[in-house]
């Protein structure tokens, strides 16, 4: 195999008789290539994975639509048998079994090559909160990697996994995603199950998916999206096939007065150049009053829901403080003193944001932000760890709270050579739609496929969209 | 007018010629004849209620369903230009306009008489923790009225209006009905705005009507449930017309060794008796394990939703505690110490109760269960004010955090002659199912209306009823 993993080129070598055992040779090469300790927090034995690919049966990816395709998982995730660090040695344990995302995938035929760094606990957009070697970003060094789902994000964009499950509770499926030129692809909150996978904050946290393209990305959602009656917070969602956007739609943007790059002009650039690819699409864009959605995004970390977070570590907090990172201590021990009262009235405050902001965007098919509003340096982050992280989420922060999917996708990169990214918002069950939306801006961004260098595959025709008005269909049950 | 108010009796006198003014008269007559000081906590003026006849227009009852037609509302709904208490002087304002509900069922033609009083900001299922004097109960003046919507239950089941608000977070709109021979609709959450009405637990209040009939109370349910978009909690809920149940239907109710009476046999058998009547209506019973929802009812007043009445009360506990009544005090002060991470972790676990009760119950057409457990008296409370009232929500204390609607209906007279009362509930939009099977069991009690002695009107005939799996077309929006 050359080239960047993706399904359907693995898919075609095995096709015309590639063994999967020399996938995991070839991953395995990669991995030492890349040269990169921060990017694995573990890696399965050759052992291990020849195991895994003996066990898949004849090539079959009609039964399995993954069939040996290497992918890797945030150590946020319970792989059995396994450690699960959240990046925190203090917390680590075994785990008895396979988070239910990862054994779907698992019985979708994918590899499991190992886990992969975060910021600890989840908690953060930056990839620098980690007692173990960060990783690096993989287009630019002198990059934060991005996070929290760094390591995952890395060992895609440089092509070691086709696809890699991240975690996304402020934003850190997208923020790396953005920061390393690849898809991140947010679920409804529910879509997937949370059983196994280590809490940030329960009631908002979802599994993700980071890959080289959207069809990768959404054919591994579509693998782990599964109801699981264990997850009380488990619904179901429609995750039919995509089909082609509709020929027009309608998309909100902030408005000129709500856009905000913090001084980074060719970011400010990159994004209205990606409006204008969303326009030539057909897409009708709508300008919008950010304020809501930003009044939004403040709650997550300035108010009682940094609680939610606290109510996890309170025990390792009181037992031994020292074993949480600095920085992330700093924030969620603010969490120690917010009261039920404060939670309840910060409940209704959201509740009316959630109204107001349901109805400026009803006659909407989706909305379209910068994943990031500017990249941070790893040196920048160092000088100031909460501010800059607080500012990469200003277009991530109040997805979760809204009960709104996403997709992060690489738009033409930067003036300056650095990626560009949007993420495409809609309400709770429509990813199919946003996932459709994203694989047009993806072919036509001119980018490459992460870190690898390798041109976007041209993508296999869907069967025609439906009409703009027909896409209101996803189920949410 | 002789006889009890209902609209249609009211109505059928007005198309014979009857002047709204003769209404308000008798309505006066009646307040004046029950000779009971604490049923209203304010009436209005006779001019102000003949000013209220004359501004009706021509009767018209097609344009204003409840033209001409007098009720009440419990003291926690806004009146403009009046005085709302919540049964706290200190607390009391004048209210700028009527709430969102009150002036819905002005619009429809409805004749506000007065306010009534309750439980101090509603907080309470007994009816006496008012710094007022306490309404007598209706039926059995030995007996507290049950509360927290006491004036309001008692005021129709003593004939005085046609219709009354309450409003139920925890009971108060079901348990009053029960103690006083009437019927108790509690729509919905959010389907009648909460603007104008004093929280209690505002994500878990809705504002109930209590009636003599179910047509009635089904009537005033329809003209006051209006979307309001200045109430975050509102919702779109279906209103059609009711019609007939289905031929057979499939009813949960608690199985034996979850019904709890607390010793009272006659209340027993006087379920019992109401589930055979049930059955003959064709309702198919299937009994439930009530673990899951005791479970939820407990975390109303034992866990950190006591913190949402806190939070309502944070500053008048702080500047004048003296003011709140004892009993309600010692309950809502344990608010304070709640954490927002206690809040969060019962979250968690409401969450999952809502799963493994909504699994129950996926296949049921609605719950039946007593409306009360037993009937204390107002020496028996005064005796045990926090015991005995926590045993009276056996039945009602789960149902609004659980999202279901319910309607406590009369049935026969129990052996001591004390009223029967069985409350039908059904997942949140159900509302016209559940009153539609509560009007066939109200028209085969062979009880009597309220306190007035009168028997049952014979009740319209209604279209035939749709098929049990279609009556699930319920919108929830």
């Amino acid at each position: 195999v050359t080239g960047p993993f993706t399904v359907p080129t693995l898919h075609a070598a095995y096709a015309a008789g590639l063994a999967p055992e020399a996938v995991v040779d070839e991953v395995l090469g990669r991995l030492k290539e890349a040269d990169d300790d921060g990017i694995f927090l573990y890696v399965e034995s050759r052992a291990s994975l020849l195991a895994q690919a003996s066990a898949l049966g004849p090539f079959d990816p009609a039964a399995k639509p993954l069939w040996g395709i290497p992918f890797a998982v945030k150590d946020n995730i319970d792989v059995g048998g396994r450690t699960t660090t959240a990046a925190c040695p203090a917390y680590a344990y075994t785990a008895e079994r396979d988070a239910f995302c990862v054994a779907a995938l698992r019985a979708a035929g994918a590899i499991l090559i190992g886990k992969t760094n975060l910021d600890q606990f989840a908690t953060g957009l930056v990839g620098l909160r980690t007692p173990f070697p960060a990783p690096r970003n993989a287009v630019d060094p002198s990059l934060a990697p991005g996070g929290s789902s760094s390591g995952s994000a890395v060992a895609v964009a440089r092509g070691i996994v086709a696809f890699a499950l991240g975690t996304d509770t402020a934003g850190s499926g997208r923020v790396p995603a953005a920061y390393n030129n690849i898809v991140g692809l947010k679920p409804t909150l529910g879509a997937i199950s949370s059983t196994g996978v280590v809490p940030a904050c329960r009631s908002l946290d979802t599994v993700s998916v980071l890959a080289l393209t959207v069809d990768d990305a959404y054919l591994a959602y579509r693998a782990a999206a599964r109801p699981d009656p264990e997850d009380a917070y488990s619904r179901s969602i429609a995750t039919g096939p995509l089909s082609g956007p509709p020929p027009s739609f309608r998309i909100g943007v902030p408005d000129a007065a709500s856009r905000e790059f913090f001084g980074d002009a060719d970011q400010e650039r990159s994004f209205l150049e990606a409006l204008r690819l969303v326009e030539t699409l057909g897409g009708d864009l709508v300008e919008l009053d950010f304020a809501p959605f930003y009044e939004t995004a403040q709650m997550l970390y300035e108010g009682p829901w940094v609680a939610e977070r606290f109510a996890v570590l309170e025990d390792m907090l009181a037992a031994q403080p020292e074993a949480v990172h600095p920085v992330t201590r700093e924030i969620i021990e603010k969490g120690r003193d917010m009261s039920a009262a404060d939670l309840f009235r910060a409940i209704y405050r959201l509740k009316a944001l959630e109204k107001a902001t349901a109805s400026a965007t009803a006659s909407l098919d989706a909305l379209c932000v910068p994943t990031i509003p500017t990249f941070y340096t790893v040196d920048e982050i160092a000088a100031d760890p909460v501010g800059t992280n607080a500012r990469l989420g200003t277009y991530t922060n109040f997805v979760n709270l809204l009960d709104m999917c996403g997709i992060a996708v690489p738009t033409p990169l930067r003036a300056d050579g650095r990626p560009g990214s949007i993420t495409l918002l809609a309400r709770a069950g429509r990813d199919a739609a946003i996932a459709a939306l994203a694989r047009e801006i993806h072919a036509r961004s001119g980018t490459t496929l992460g870190a690898t260098g390798a041109s976007l595959p041209q993508a296999a025709p869907l069967s025609s969209g439906p009409a703009a008005d027909e896409i209101e269909l996803a189920v949410v049950g």
